[in-house]
C-alpha cells in the first residue's frame, strides 16, 4: 500500500488536527516506525525521518523498522522484505540517526509487540476500526479488495500496541496518520478503564517539514516512479532532475515562467541557499533563465546533499554485520521496556504468572 | 461466552460433519485446549477431557489452558483468571492427563502464539471471519454489543496459530467447533499457497461421547447454574442430584415413569452397572422405584466416580508450587517445538533474521 490511500479524503481534516494538536511542549519519550517497502526517498526523509533527528536531542526516542506492518499490506510478496530491512537501517543510519542517542530496532525482533496486539485486539470494538478511514476507503476501493484481512483491518491496533508498549508520549506522523492516532488514544483509554492507569495515551507530532513533490509534480511515491532515493547515484540524480517537470508555460527560454507552480523551483526552495533562490525566482519570472540551466543548479546542490549521506550509506552496507549489531543492540534495549511494560500488562489482566 | 452462544444453529450441520470427518486412522499429533473460566464439571469432563485422556495414549499429544480465549470473551472480567488456571491445572491432573504422556501448557506463557497469530491475521480475509456463524449469531444479538471486538472477530485466527504452531494434524472437538476448524483448514491452506507447504491441515477429531444434560435437563453450563463440578464435595453431589429434574409424569411413585425423559436416567447410563440399569428402567416403568430411591442411587455411584478425581484434586492444590511446576515443565517442551516452528516460519515470511 502506497500512502495515497491514506492521504486522500483527510486533508480537509488537516486545518482541523493542526488546531487541535498544539506542539506538545513536553515531550518526554518518543517513539515512530517506519515501513520497510523500499529505500528511503526525498519524500521519506523530509515528511519523516528530518523530524526524528531533531527530535532525539529533545527527548527519549525510539524508531522502529515496522517489518509487521510491511507484511500488512504485502503479505503475496514478501522476497525484499529482509533486505528491505538491512536497506532501511544503512538509510537511517546515514541520515543521522543516531544509535547513541536513540533507540533503533526491528519490530519483528520484539515479541511483545505481538503479544500485546493480541491483548488489545480482545478489548477494541470492531466498530472502531471499520470506521477508519483508510480501512473504509480501501472496502470502497474493490479491486484493493484482496487487502481486507483481518490484520488490514487491525492495523491500528498493531500500531497502538507500537506506541503503549514503550509508554510514548509522543508520536511524529504525518498529517494521514492522525485519525489512526485517535483511534491509538481511544484504544488506550479503554485499556486504562478496564485494566488501570498503565498506559499514556499518546499525543501526535504533525510535521511542518515543506512537502517535496515528485519528479512529476505529483506526490513523491514508490509506486508513482517518481521518486529521487538517498541512495541514488550522482548521474541518477542529474538524470532525474533534468527529467523534472516544469512550469508548461515556458517552452523559449524567454516565455516569462511561474515558479510557485514548478517543482524543481520547490526543491530550490530546500537545496539552494535563500538569496541565490531569490534572483532563480526573479530570473525565471523575466524569462532570463532556461529550465535547463535552473536544472543543472539544482542537481548540483541536490548531489551535495545527498553525497555525505550517499557515500555514509554506501560505507555502512560494506560490513552489514556491523549494521545489524547496531540494530541488535537497540533491540534489546528496547525489549527490555517493552518487556518491563507486559510485565505489568500480564499483572493488571490477571493472567498466571509463569513460575 | 458460554458454549450456547456457538452451538445453536449447527445441529443441523452435526450429521453432514459426521460423515466427511470420520475418525482419523493414522493420528500423529493432537492439540486441544479450554479457556479456564472455571472449574471442570462434568459436561466438560464428557465432552473433551475423557477424550483426551484416552488420546494420549495414542499419539504424541499437546494439551493447552487456552487463558488467551478466555480474555476474548471476558476481558471485562480477569479477576479470576489466574486462579481458574491453576484450579484447571488440578482438574486436568485430577482426571488423568498425565504429563509423563502429553505436553500439558499454558497458552499466555509461549508468545509465539501471539506471534503466529498477528502473521496469520495478515493474510485471513476479514469476509471468512465474518461468515463464521458464532461470530454472525453474536451480531445478530444486541444485547452481546459489546462483544463485537476485533479479538473476538479474530478467535479463529488465534485457534489456527494455537494449532498450526505444533502442526497438530488431529484436533478433538465438539461438534459447535467444526465451523472453527475448518476455518483453521483454509487459513492453514492460504499460508501455504503464499509461503510453502509449512503447515498441516488439522482434521477434527469428533468426540462421540454421550451428552450429560444439566440438573435442570438442559445442556450443561456455567451461566445455567445447573452443573456439578469434579470439585464438588459429597454433600453438594447429594444436594444437587436430589435437585434433578425426573419425568413430570412420575408424581406418585407409583405412577408409571419415561425413562428416556429423565436426567437422572441418562446418569445412571454412565455411572451405573449396566444391569443395574436395565433393572432400574423397568422398575421406573413399572411404577416400582421412587424418584427419591432412584437418585440416591446415583448420588452414591456418582460420588463413587468422583470421589479418587476429588481427593487427587485436592492433595494437588494443597502444592501449588509442585502443580505449576508441571505445567511449567510442559510449557518448556511446547516452546521448543513453537520455537522451531516460528523459525521457520520467520524463514519462509523472509524477516530479517535477528543476528
Ligand atoms: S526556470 Fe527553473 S524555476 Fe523557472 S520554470 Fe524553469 S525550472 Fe522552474
Ligand atoms: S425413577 Fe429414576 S429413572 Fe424413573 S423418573 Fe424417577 S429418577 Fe428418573
Amino acid at each position: 500500500m502506497e500512502k495515497e490511500i491514506i492521504v486522500s479524503g483527510v486533508d480537509k481534516e488537516m486545518k482541523i488536527a493542526l488546531e487541535k494538536y498544539e506542539e506538545p511542549k513536553d515531550i518526554k519519550r518518543v517513539l515512530s516506525g517506519m515501513r520497510p517497502t523500499g529505500k528511503i526517498h526525498l519524500g521519506n526523509y523530509f515528511g519523516a525521518l528530518k523530524a526524528w533527528i531533531e527530535l532525539q536531542d529533545r527527548a527519549e526516542s525510539f524508531f522502529f523498522i515496522a517489518d509487521w506492518h510491511a507484511i500488512t499490506t504485502s503479505y503475496h510478496d514478501t522476497g525484499e522484505l529482509a533486505e528491505n530491512t538491512v536497506q532501511m537501517m544503512a538509510d537511517w543510519l546515514a541520515c543521522g540517526l543516531d544509535p547513541e542517542k536513540s533507540t533503533l530496532f526491528v519490530q519483528s525482533w520484539i515479541k511483545e509487540h505481538a503479544e500485546l496486539h493480541l491483548l488489545l485486539s480482545m478489548i477494541t470494538p470492531v466498530r472502531w476500526l471499520e470506521r477508519n478511514p483508510t480501512y473504509k476507503e480501501m472496502m470502497e476501493n474493490l479491486k484493493d479488495r484482496e487487502l481486507a484481512t483481518y490484520g488490514f483491518l487491525g492495523y491500528p491496533v498493531l500500531q497502538t500496541a507500537d506506541i503503549v508498549l514503550y509508554n510514548a508520549d509522543t508520536v511524529p506522523v504525518g498529517i494521514d496518520q492522525i485519525p489512526h492516532l485517535e483511534l491509538s488514544r481511544e484504544i488506550a483509554r479503554r485499556f486504562n478503564r478496564f485494566f488501570g492507569e498503565l498506559f499514556v495515551e499518546p499525543r501526535p507530532y504533525l510535521s511542518k517539514a515543506p512537502k517535496l513533490p515528485g519528479l512529476d509534480g505529483r506526490k513523491m511515491s514508490k509506486s508513482y516512479g517518481n521518486c529521487i532515493y538517498l541512495s541514488d547515484s550522482e548521474e541518477e540524480v542529474n538524470k532525474k532532475v533534468m527529467s523534472m517537470v516544469t512550469d508548461p508555460a515556458r517552452v523559449r527560454k524567454t516565455d516569462p515562467g511561474h515558479p510557485e507552480v514548478c517543482s524543481v523551483y520547490a526543491y530550490h526552495k530546500i537545496f539552494t541557499p535563500k538569496e541565490r533562490v531569490a534572483e532563480i525566482e526573479e530570473a525565471c519570472r523575466n524569462g532570463e533563465i532556461g529550465c535547463v540551466q535552473c536544472k543543472r543548479e539544482l542537481a548540483k546542490n541536490l548531489n551535495a546533499f545527498l553525497e555525505p549521506i550517499r557515500s555514509k550509506r554506501a560505507e555502512l552496507l560494506s560490513n552489514r554485520k556491523a549494521l545489524m549489531e547496531v540494530f541488535k543492540e537497540g533491540s534489546e534495549r528496547a525489549r527490555k521496556v517493552a518487556a518491563a511494560t507486559m510485565e505489568r500488562v500480564r499483572e493488571a489482566v490477571n493472567f498466571l504468572r509463569q513460575p
